[in-house]
């Protein structure tokens, strides 16, 4: 296994290659390993100045990078705006070439538009790592989950997962179809028609609208959010249907015979997509993810940070 | 003394006992001396995460907190929300075990909600710290006023101590009850009738409406703060009125005899519950309470941190 | 030379002589080699703590400052606000009194009103650093902006330097026609007569209304950018006129027949005050000025910390 990632930004899994991936795994279990230690810190990364830029609000990925560049000792610098006040004067471009005359090494970029990640990575010269952009990806994620997804299963090749929801503003489900596709996962979206975006065959997955159906058949189902903050207009009547159709609970459980593992990007509307019963249950890998999501983002970091490394020596 | 804590969080003053209290005090007098020199930290908690996480605007409490961690050492990761917006989507507990599942070990909690640390509590397994919920408790603040009297006055026990103002809505007033009256302490609280709640006696306090009255009797006096934030209704007149009644100024202390020791929780409304001659005399210890707040607040820590480690130890 | 301050705070410019800014430049060059270094930090600092009030929104100057610290490896405590909410209760003395008592050994105080620094350091005890005050001062933009220049020509006695733009409203100009007139520079401002403060002539600039004529005779010129948030009234009649007029692009350029250094204290309108051809080119020395500003704010800190150190050894 090559010891490198063979990219300098992590900005898509689809640039990612199967040792990459294989990579970031090897290296996030060994940071798993750290954090469950009393000691749950490395000075690996003391050298290291890391800022986060939200343009976008987010809690739970701004938290957990922020502890994986902790955990690693770098400094961190935090930047939240939303994106309108930026618009004011300065183009996104000029900020962050700003921070980066700053002697700041890797920038974490969240933002609503689609491709802002890639756009800034063919103007500046910096480390970049989407931590989601608009509806269109969201790697770390997709990481955290396929991560999880192995710890149950082992090797994913075969393995039938189902993506449950709001297919068409997810970057969840995005991301995650793109790397679950390059480790031989066979993959099926279920969810109402209005939120399954055309055109979705071509990524290599199946559709289905029955999500009874699409449960009997799955080995492991990700549990979409119902976004309504996304939403401009209505895709659905309202969530009561949404879960009367789509929601997962116990009497859609008691109608399987197989057991399934459940996994939720969170933040978890308890009652819509997904019942209490059901994400508190054993079969639900939720908080799993979320503890596995700072060994990613770490084993990320790290990676890319040993480039800046290799670099320095020379 | 027992060396440990009865408590494995601080959620209520009226949970610690006697030796729980001492040691507290102890530990707050022995970091107030590090606090005072050049090098005004420890290293003691550089293996310990804490994650503040307040629900309600605060400045004085979060920086006292921060400080105090840094003076640890402990790695710090702060979360700042309106209520409202939470309420969007994702629970209370759900949000707190997300950031738990990140491997965080103390949650320092403000939340507008009376009793959102103790319901907290009963649904999570971690170290909870009550930094204020809504107008029911603030131990530390108890603490660290109790802390400030025992430095002026050394024993408590039979010291006559008045609350003055809006006992009604203060979580001050409350705690501070709590830890005077475990410490032998005569109590009596003085208002507006309508700040003073009913059946406030049960508590072992006398009531007067008299300020002059209250403050011949007293050997210190906490003036609360006018918290005109919290008041939906209008409890007295106009804050020129209320600072005629029960305002402490000049003219008020010439007609004392004795010599009183004045408290306040802050932030001051200079002219309103106290005047600037007053708040700034060599009788308000207005300011060490403030320094008196970092040294409780590392003692409070670093004892209930201290169980995290038996913890790992075995 | 002196190896001290002549100041405990730095308040304006004004204050600093000759000898204080040879020991800011020679301790900025130090830090500067600093920072390029693989190893970015220092360990000088550890035992300093730093409060940064911003009670006006920044964010490059609020990054800088807190790289700075960072690099000196200082414990940082972030307070930001508008001033309006302060205003609701406690004064800035007793806020700033209440950081203090938790034994913060400096303020960095960003604020809107001019002279708040002063204000501030006439009634509390303790090293102040103002990083803005209103329309007045911005002294350490001022120190970077001559350093940069010294980057590039070594001793500036007798070099020609234009300010152009908004000097009415701009704390930038100010500093820099203080600090620069302190170092031998002949200064001119340029800009529209609306935004050319009444008897600016005193300070010992020229003015000039003509761009071109005024960019002929320089060495160096500093273009102010366009503050349209900080403009009640209208003073000129469009950004595109302005731009007309007095924004710097290749047509200007063109009538030039000698090679100028341009400066932009950013952000930077880009196509208002200067094209982004201009902004972009090997002349203009913007993003070193970001780099400098790291460099300066650390020397700066370091300086002042200094006395603290001494203080403390007695």
């Amino acid at each position: 296994m090559n010891k490198a990632l063979s990219v300098n930004s992590l900005l898509s899994i689809n640039d990612l290659n199967i040792n990459d991936l294989n990579l970031i795994y090897k290296t996030a279990t060994y940071f798993k390993e750290i954090i469950n230690r009393p000691i749950k810190k490395v000075p690996t990364l003391r050298d290291i100045t890391i800022a986060n830029l939200f343009f976008e609000n987010s809690t739970r990925t701004k938290i957990s990078f922020e502890l994986a560049e902790k955990r690693l000792s770098s400094d961190i610098i935090n930047f939240s705006a939303q994106y309108s006040s930026l618009n004011k004067g300065e183009s996104l471009i000029d900020t962050v070439n700003n921070i980066l005359a700053m002697k700041v090494d890797i920038i974490v970029l969240r933002h609503p538009s689609p491709g802002a990640a890639f756009f800034l990575s063919k103007n500046i010269n910096s480390i970049i790592i989407n931590a989601g952009d608009g509806s269109h990806e969201h790697p770390t994620q997709a990481l955290l989950d396929s991560f999880s997804l192995m710890e149950k299963f082992g090797d994913l090749k075969n393995k039938n997962i189902a993506i449950v929801g709001d297919i068409l503003h997810s970057r969840v489900a995005l991301s995650n179809i793109y790397v679950l596709k390059k480790m031989g996962v066979n993959i099926r979206v279920c969810g109402p028609k209005t939120l399954i975006p055309r055109n979705i065959e071509s990524l290599g997955v199946d559709i289905s609208y029955d999500l009874i159906d699409t449960l009997k058949w799955c080995d492991a189902v990700n549990m979409l959010r119902v976004q309504n903050e996304r939403m401009n207009l209505k895709f659905f009547p309202s969530n009561r249907e949404y879960s009367q159709m789509y929601g997962l609970n116990n009497d859609v459980m008691k109608k399987l015979n197989n057991e399934i593992i459940i996994l939720h990007p969170g933040p978890i509307n308890r009652g819509v997509e997904i019942s209490s019963e059901i994400a508190d249950s054993d079969q639900a890998i939720i908080l799993d993810q979320v503890e596995n999501g700072v060994a990613i983002r770490m084993a990320v970091i790290y990676l890319l940070a040993k480039n800046i490394k290799i670099k320095n020596a020379d």
